[in-house]
C-alpha cells in the first residue's frame, strides 16, 4: 500500500535529448529519440526525416531504409523513434539515426498547420504567438535568452551579487508619469452571500505594477552590498516603436560602496563583454538569417574599451557634426534618437557612455555633481538599438535628497523609508538598469523586440 | 574630448568584499574594507568592532590597538576601514582586521535606529521592510534564496531545461475564480489636453496578473520539448495564512514526452533533492535560531526515496489513523490541512507524494486516467509545511479536452489556442509547479512565508 520507489530510479530517467543524442558516439545498441518532423522527403528506396525537440537549434536526421516507415509522417508531427545512430555520410551532420520504428504521438493535418515551410512574416507569427516557438529563429531567440541570463547570473555571482527578487506590485506610481499600469479595485466581498458592491483596494491603497525594480533594491543594497535581479518590469505607454513593450524584463544591479561614474561604467561594460563573449549557436543561426551590418556589430565589442564622453561635450560634438537633424541638440535638452543613433553609429562606430547629464532632465534620486547641474549619470548607446543601459550614483547626502524630492514636487510622505535609508548608514552606493529584450536583439541582430520575448504585450495588443 | 578608457580598468576593480577578505591569506599589505557596523566593543587601551556588508553571514572583527580610533563607530554606520589582515588569535574566526583607519561613510544616531541590537519581534520587522535586510536572519534568507535559486538553474539546466520568461500580464483570468488581480482601465489619453474621460482597456481586452505561467510553459514546451521559469504569480486571496501571499514566486516545469506521473514525481523528487544537498551557512545560520524539529526534517530527506501513495489510498489511510480531525477524511473531498499534515508528519514522516485524485475536485486540464473517475496528478507535501509541490500529465488528448472544458463550463473560445496546441502534433506532456517562499520556509525553517520573501504583500498589506 505504501510504495516507496527503489532507488533505481535515481538518478532520474529523462528519454535523451536531440542534444544529447547528437553529442553521444555512435554505438549499436537502440535509442529512443522524441521530438517534431521539421521536414520529410520520401524517395523510392530511401526515405529521410529531420527531427528537432527545441534543445538544440540542430536537428537530427533520420535515415528510413524502408520508406514506407516514414509514411505516416507529416510536418509538425510529434513522434518517437526508434533506431541506431550511425556516423552520418552525407553533409550537415556528423551523425543520424537509421529507424528501426516509428510511432506518431501527436499528429499534425498538414494542410491546416499555421506554421507551413515557406517563409513566414514576423505579423503572422505575433497572430500564432502560441505556435511560433516551432519555427527556427523563435526557438533560437528563446534559447538565446536563457543563454544570456546565464551568463549573467555568472558575471555577478563572480562578483559576489546576490540575486533579489524584488516586488512587482507596489505602491510606488513612477512619480505619477502616468504610465503605470495600477491594479484595479476589487469587491469587498468576491462571491460571498448578500454580495457587497463595495469596491476596496486589496492593500488598502493605490497599487502599481513596478516600472523599475531601483528604489527596492538600494533598500536591500543598504544592507547586501551587492544586489542585482532581472525582473518584469511595466509601462503603460501608447507608442508602438521597435525597442518599447508595456512589459518586458529588465537587469538592474545596485551595489555600495562606488567612488565615481567610472566606476558604475566599469561594471556595466564588462558585465555586458561577459555576455558578448559567449559562444551560442543561437546568435549564429540569429545572425546569419539577417542583414549583414548590423548583426556583427556586436561582437567585436568585446574586444575594444568602450568610449566614454559626457553629457555636454556630446552636444558639442552633435552640434559640430554638420548632420542634419530633426530636433536641433541643445544643452539641457533630452537627446533623441537621431542623436544617439548618431552618437553611437557614426560617430563611435560601437558602444559610447554617454556621462553627466543635465541635473533638469533626469530623475531626483540622481546625484548632484559639484558643478550643481549636471548628475552623475550614464547612459550606453549602442549600435541600432540606441539607449542599451542607465546608470548613476543615487544621492545619499539626506538634505540634498529631500531639497530635491521637494523640488521635483513628489510626495514626501510617500518617499519616507527612501529618505531614511540614508539616515541610517547610507553608503554611497549606484546601480544601473538594462532592458533584456533590447540586449537580446542587439546580440541576436533581432530588429524588434517583440520577437525577442515570448509572448509580446503593446498598446492594444495582448495574445494568450 | 573623446576618451577611451585604457584597458588597464579590465578587470574592474571592484573593492575586495568582506566574504572575500575571509577567505584571503593575511598578508602584510594595507587592504581597504567596506561594510556597516554590527557591534563596537571599547576598552581602555584597545577596541572591537564587528563589520558586515551582506556578502556573507559572517562579520569581519576589526580590531583597534588605539581605541580612539574606534570612538567614531556606532551601531548601523556604514564605514570604510584601512588596516592589515593578520591571523586572529581570539576564537571565532581565521583572521581579522588590525586597523590602521578608519571613515564614517554614512553615520547612524543609535538612540533612533530602528535595527536595535535585542531581538526584534518578526512583526516589527514586517514594519520596517525597508531595513530588516539588516538583520542577521533576513540577510540570510535572501542569501539563500539566491543559492536555492542557483541550485535548481544548475538542476535544470543540466537536464536540458530551457528558461522561458512567461508573461505577467494575461488575458486567463485563472477560470473565474476571483482570485486574481486585474488591471485598471486606464484614460485613453492621459495627461492629454481636452482630456478624454473615457476609460478604456490597454489591451483592448480585460487583462489581469498571472496566477500560473503553467498554460504558457506548456506552449512553449510543444516545441522546445522542456521547459521551466521562476517567476512572480498572483493571488488575490483573502487568507492570512503563514502559507500564502498575495504575490509570490513559483519555479514551474514543463516538459514533453513524460510517460507516467511517476515520470513526474522523479523529476520533481531529484530536483529538489539537488537543492537539498546545496551547502549553505546562511541555511546553517537560520536553522541554529530556531526550535529543533522542523529544520532538521529537510536535510535527511535528501537520502532517502521518497513515499508514493494514491490519493484512494491516502483517504483509506487517514480514515484507519484513528487520528481526531475536525474534517473527516472522505473520498471525493480536497485533502485538508490537517490531513496533510498528518500524511506528511505521522504517516510518512518526511516528504509523500499523493497520487491520482479525484477528476472533480481538480482542473480541467489535468490527463484522465482510464478509470475515469481520477486523474493523473500529484502533489507533494513535507512536513509544517504542507503542499510544497503540485503537478500533473496534461489532457493530450484533444476531444477528451475539449469535453472537459465544456463540462466546467469555461469558455472555449478562451482556450482555442490551448486546445490548438493539442491539434498541431501535440505530444504527452507535464509539468509541476513548487511555490518558491514554501521550498525556503522549508529548508531554513523559517516559520512564515511573509519572512521568505524581500518584500512580502499580503491582503491588506503592501509596503514599500
Amino acid at each position: 500500500m505504501f510504495r516507496r520507489l527503489i532507488s533505481a530510479r535515481n538518478p532520474i530517467q529523462f528519454g535523451s535529448t536531440i542534444r544529447q543524442v547528437l553529442a553521444s558516439k555512435p554505438s549499436n545498441e537502440s535509442i529512443h529519440v522524441h521530438g517534431w518532423v521539421k521536414s520529410v522527403r520520401l524517395q523510392k528506396s530511401i526515405a529521410f526525416a529531420m527531427i528537432h525537440d527545441g534543445t538544440t537549434p540542430n536537428g537530427l536526421q533520420v535515415v528510413f531504409r524502408n520508406p514506407m516507415l516514414a509514411k505516416v509522417l507529416t510536418n509538425g508531427a510529434s513522434v518517437r523513434l526508434t533506431g541506431i545512430l550511425t556516423p552520418s555520410l552525407g553533409p550537415g551532420q556528423d551523425s543520424e539515426l537509421l529507424a528501426e520504428d516509428v510511432q506518431v504521438l501527436g499528429v499534425c493535418d498538414p494542410e491546416t498547420y499555421p506554421i507551413q515551410k515557406q517563409a513566414l512574416t514576423t505579423e503572422y507569427l505575433r497572430d500564432h504567438a502560441h505556435l511560433r516557438a516551432r519555427t527556427d529563429v523563435q526557438g533560437a531567440v528563446l534559447r538565446l535568452r536563457d543563454t544570456v541570463m546565464r551568463r549573467l547570473h555568472e558575471f555577478f555571482h563572480n562578483n559576489d551579487f546576490i540575486y533579489v527578487h524584488t516586488p512587482i506590485i507596489t505602491s510606488n506610481d513612477a512619480e505619477g508619469a502616468g504610465e503605470s499600469f495600477r491594479l484595479a479595485s476589487v469587491p469587498s466581498h468576491p462571491g460571498g452571500r448578500g454580495v457587497s458592491t463595495e469596491n476596496t483596494e486589496f492593500f488598502n491603497k493605490p497599487s502599481y505594477l513596478t516600472v523599475s525594480s531601483q528604489l527596492h533594491l538600494e533598500a536591500v543594497s543598504n544592507a547586501l552590498a551587492r544586489v542585482w535581479t532581472l525582473s518584469p518590469c511595466f509601462r503603460a505607454e501608447r507608442s508602438q516603436t521597435s525597442r518599447h513593450l508595456a512589459e518586458f524584463w529588465m537587469l538592474e544591479a545596485e551595489w555600495s560602496f562606488v567612488r565615481s561614474i567610472d566606476d558604475l561604467c566599469d561594471v556595466a561594460e564588462a558585465s555586458i563583454k561577459h555576455v558578448l563573449r559567449l559562444e551560442s549557436p543561437d546568435r549564429d543561426l540569429l545572425r546569419s538569417d539577417i542583414g549583414a551590418s548590423w548583426a556583427v556589430m556586436a561582437k567585436p565589442a568585446s574586444e575594444v574599451p568602450w568610449a566614454r564622453i559626457t553629457y555636454t561635450d556630446a552636444i558639442h560634438e552633435l552640434q559640430m557634426s554638420g548632420a542634419r537633424f530633426e530636433f536641433t541638440p541643445r544643452w539641457g535638452t533630452a537627446l533623441q534618437s537621431e542623436h544617439e543613433r548618431w552618437l553611437a553609429d557614426s560617430f563611435a562606430h560601437g558602444p559610447i557612455f554617454i556621462t553627466d547629464y543635465p541635473a533638469s532632465i533626469k530623475p531626483f534620486y540622481m546625484r548632484q555633481n559639484d558643478d550643481s547641474k549636471t548628475v552623475a549619470c550614464f547612459d550606453l548607446l549602442v549600435p541600432h538599438v540606441g539607449e542599451l543601459v542607465g546608470g548613476s550614483l543615487r544621492e545619499e547626502r539626506v538634505t540634498v535628497l529631500e531639497a530635491a524630492i521637494k523640488q521635483q514636487g513628489l510626495d514626501e510622505e510617500a518617499y519616507r523609508w527612501y529618505t531614511e535609508l540614508r539616515k541610517f548608514g547610507g553608503a554611497p552606493h549606484g546601480g544601473y538598469g538594462m532592458g533584456f529584450e533590447r540586449l537580446i536583439s542587439w546580440i541576436g541582430g533581432v530588429e524588434n523586440v517583440r520577437e525577442c520575448i515570448p509572448m509580446p504585450r503593446w498598446s492594444g495588443r495582448m495574445l494568450l
